[in-house]
């Protein structure tokens, strides 16, 4: 199958090297990496097993490869490509066939050397989470904003590892936003804090979430002792649906049974209608990648798939909870990483 | 006009919010804000003059407003759209009309509030380099990714801004990468460093780069005392080239008659071929946006307009020198912020 590639992820598994500015073709007997002269440099060190094209144009530079290998069809991703992207492709004259996720289903079953390098990924975001934690033991008074920073030096090493995302660090009512900017508010003992982080070991990412209780004892455990009576009924609904989730979840299932798994268990409870996001998603080199966890996707699981389970009960005005980890696909069951 | 935005950027400018899922319509005599539920509490708290509708499929809730407000044609910029989006805004039965750059368009000349916001983000930016230098001065033997993460804390004053741009810290021959990324080689007495950042201030970015000597004395002036002769005449070269564009731009030239100011200095001395990337490009909500200042754009520059002026000379395997400020148009001369 010829196809052309530009984002950087889906192009950094083909050859081993990215930038934020490049095209990739793929054909049957040789590929091209073609970028501006700001990546050449690193690209000829680092790009295995294509040629690379210094190009001012980059869309120009892959219509002359067109030409001269005579390319007549070539798939590529309409989500990747802009109208703009498409345009100037089409301008070449061949035909170009959509084709969804391109990048993405190939990359749905981690190889065994991606699931080490991920398992590795998230081993090192848990150290980095109980290290923060000890720091969070002595860190009342410092705000959101603050302590984002200080959990991103535990997180990337001081500079060592890139993060995965911006993480998360919500609390109390701050946590009912799923995705909670940090604001000035106050850490003080008795808070919900909500911590969402990932890193990225040579480039695959890892995603955790914990829900905590505030005090001198902080930790990043999924046994919490909150004060509050319906923060800790939330919180144990929370966790059982996630448990549910990870102990239900079978290869050959729909993503969206195991998705049913954990929210059958939060709608039957006295928060129905407060898990407002879906279960999960793959992880990978991407963030958030195939397969998606929720409630319409029919996409059938199998052994080597990576995603997270992510339950959480929201609040808004209160507080929020969420449990995330991450499983891989392994003899038919879900194994926690 | 009435066009649909997607860019987080785009989106601020026309409502004072923005998140990472959005879309945001604009009609003669009203607006929407299209997210999903994770950003929906926000969303209603900061977005002004539109009305926030919560959705999980935002094309879908973006036809049925397509419908309800009877909307025959609507405006998009085809960079910001992929294929699929579009698809998905198509099946309304509308007429989508391609205007390459609508956002940017309307966001190039840059209001009397717009310009203090950045001004403030370039003091900002500029008093982060000095403290970093300070710092520097006692940081031999630090690596290249250690002193990024040392630069971040400074630059972010420990979280409280964002960055606008991942910084570049790039010793010798690393800086003849034009944007190379850290590795492990450790600073020492007599290094070249190429030192590349910006922060945002209330989302308006800041972008600058120095290159300094490294000793005991480091600090990120314009003025600075190479020891190796090559180097001091290519520093000496980009800074006369730096100054002539900034000292030569006028109001109403083109912007490719800029970048020719600074090219033709670096194109005459003895490193002609080695300033391989443009002059400039624009600076405010988006780190990179218009007016691009390169060797083809004829977009007339006019008062109100801020953007970089950047000549470099890259010497591979050898040493980079950049030099990078921030000018604002005023009264038809360029002034640096």
């Amino acid at each position: 199958m010829n196809y052309i590639l530009k984002d950087e992820n889906a192009v950094y598994y083909e050859c081993g090297f990215s930038c934020d500015n490049e095209l990739f073709i793929r054909l049957p007997d040789t590929a091209y990496f073609i970028t501006d002269p700001r990546y050449t440099v690193e690209a000829k060190e680092q790009v295995k097993g294509a040629e690379v094209v210094e190009a001012r144009d980059l869309f120009k530079a892959a219509r002359s490869i067109f030409k001269k290998e005579r390319i007549k069809k070539l798939f590529y991703d309409p989500k990747e490509f802009s109208c703009a992207d498409l345009r100037a492709l089409e301008r070449s004259g061949i035909y170009l066939q959509p084709k969804r996720d391109l990048s993405w289903r190939k990359r749905i079953v981690k190889s065994e050397k991606e699931i080490e390098l991920i398992r590795r990924s998230v081993e090192l975001n848990a150290q980095a989470f109980s290290e923060f934690a000890l720091f969070l033991r002595s860190a009342a008074g410092m705000s959101e904003a603050e302590l984002v920073y200080e959990a991103k030096g535990f997180l990337s090493r001081r500079g060592k590892y890139e993060l995965s995302f911006e993480p998360i660090f919500a609390l109390n009512e701050n946590a009912a936003k799923p995705h909670a900017y940090p604001t000035e508010k106050k850490l003080k003992k008795g808070d919900l804090i909500l911590f969402d982080a990932g890193i990225k070991y040579e480039r695959y990412c890892s995603d955790r979430t914990r829900t905590a209780y505030f005090d001198e004892q902080i930790d990043f455990v999924k046994e919490q002792r909150f004060a509050d009576p319906k923060i800790r009924r939330a919180y144990d609904t929370v966790k059982k649906a996630q448990e549910a989730a990870i102990e239900g979840a079978r290869s050959g299932m729909q993503a969206k049974q195991i998705d049913a798994i954990a929210r059958e268990i939060i709608e039957k409870s006295e928060f129905a209608g407060s898990f407002v996001h879906s279960l999960g998603h793959g992880v990978g080199l991407d963030i958030h990648e195939m397969p998606f966890i929720n409630t319409k996707n029919s996409q059938i699981i199998e052994d080597g798939m990576v995603f997270t389970i992510e339950p959480g009960i929201y609040i808004p005005g209160e507080f929020g909870i969420r449990i995330e980890d991450m499983v891989v696909m392994r003899n038919g069951r879900a194994e926690v990483l």
